[in-house]
């Protein structure tokens, strides 16, 4: 469990970064020792996730009330490389790094003004039908969606 | 707008509560101030209404998927007697202060460890039809449950 | 308590606001209910209100962490007039409705991209001093920023 | 990164957890999927860590104004077994799995009340200076503090 395991080389990692979501801390998210609480980046890889398969036309299907299938989270973790501070812009980066049948493994990246990385992570997502509970499989379009944005760079 | 304005006898108010739920205040809710941030009171409030309704058998009802109604809030305040800090012990109390056809209107009371108030508040519930979205109007069973649990002190 | 006891003429306060903090309704700011929680157009108000004093100047002063003055709240009122749901971009105004001595009225108000108001709200800000705890008079300076803001409509 | 990458036997690694905090699903950490959403486990981990330090006197001294040390996460990981829904009872469970010089790496697991685990969990807490920002070395009796309780099952 070295740190950032997910990362072989980090500048490498860091330029494959395209999507981005922007936010600025809130001071309901600071605690009582000052800084940013622990807790809220996974609200804010949650935030840019979901802008992320918005860009892709997926959130939209999962959250109609009549949708056969969502999303849900497998795993999430998160390195915290510097401190964070009250009313800080933050670009929270997310880029798909592994597709696979019916999951995703999602990279964040959150930078600061200065381009300095203060957070790093990784999480898998996985489609599965409401009914059964289970994984359900990408339409090879949704592959294509995921490939095709981290190769040529939209935004 | 006078503070407390929805209290006419403090003490004859304070010793109508007999529900309460009970919460310690946690790390995450605190703020760079140091102190309990100011939205959290409102989670608290939501808990022990929630409790609250759940001691009467409303909640098991209204949170089922094929339910056809739920209880939506139509107002809320608080009043912020003292500072409320980490760790610190508080008892929640909830009561129905006057029950109209489809609403209900909750008042609101949280005490420290030594007794004080700390917090006051109230808001109006309204139960609604999830269909129309306009008020469902309470059966006279449920305005018993209101009445009857604030007269007998069952708790 | 009539609901929005604090606006005598709706259409004329609507039109008093100018500033206003914009907004997307996160994924995890929902409930089970499939809306936005009750308890989180607090954090909007919150987070207005620090843009606010912002733009004054203000909380620059209050973060520092030898200032020895805080603004604290006194209490909090909100109204919902419409469900609100993930995605929907508000518009979260505020404006000072009433300058005391150390203290300041707040009003909010919320807006849908359709222009509906769908959140209404008002509360008392206190500058206390840290070490007695008791209320900090206003300098004339900050009163001036107040008024001023609201008469010329700067943003 | 294959799941639970942190734990070797999960029987053994079950049955070592000793010290546990018991909450309750709040509704509004539900999200409009109708379940726990994905960020709240981590205000679970951390309140389970503080009342984890609180019981051997550790928090006690972090959180005093003057203090000169304060513990702060380093990183931070979910596995998501199970999902998790309004109103269920959690017990969740601490342990410290690797002392370091001024680190440790706690280990999480959270159970429902069929015993079944529906989170796991680790992340690496470094006590640190405020003044420098550097890692604060442990003293002995914290040390032994940690393996102790560890070994007895205190509780």
């Amino acid at each position: 469990m070295g740190k950032l395991d997910y990362v072989e080389n980090f500048l490498q990692w860091e330029n494959e970064f395209e999507f981005f979501y922007p936010v600025t801390v809130r001071f309901s998210e600071t605690d009582m020792f000052g800084h940013l609480n622990n807790t809220v980046p996974f609200v804010y890889f949650e935030q840019a996730r979901i802008q992320y398969f918005q860009s892709k036309g997926f959130m939209q299907d999962w959250v109609r009330p009549e949708s056969e299938k969502i999303p849900v989270v497998a795993d999430l973790q998160c390195d915290y490389l510097q401190q964070i501070y009250f009313n800080e812009n933050l670009k929270v980066y997310v880029k798909a790094a592994r597709i696979g049948n019916s999951s995703v493994d999602l990279h964040y990246m959150a930078k600061k003004d200065d381009g300095s990385v203060c957070l790093a992570g990784r999480g898998t997502i996985v489609q599965i039908s409401k009914k059964t509970g289970r994984g359900s499989a990408w339409t090879e379009e949704m592959k294509k969606q995921f490939t095709g944005i981290d190769k040529s760079g939209i935004r």
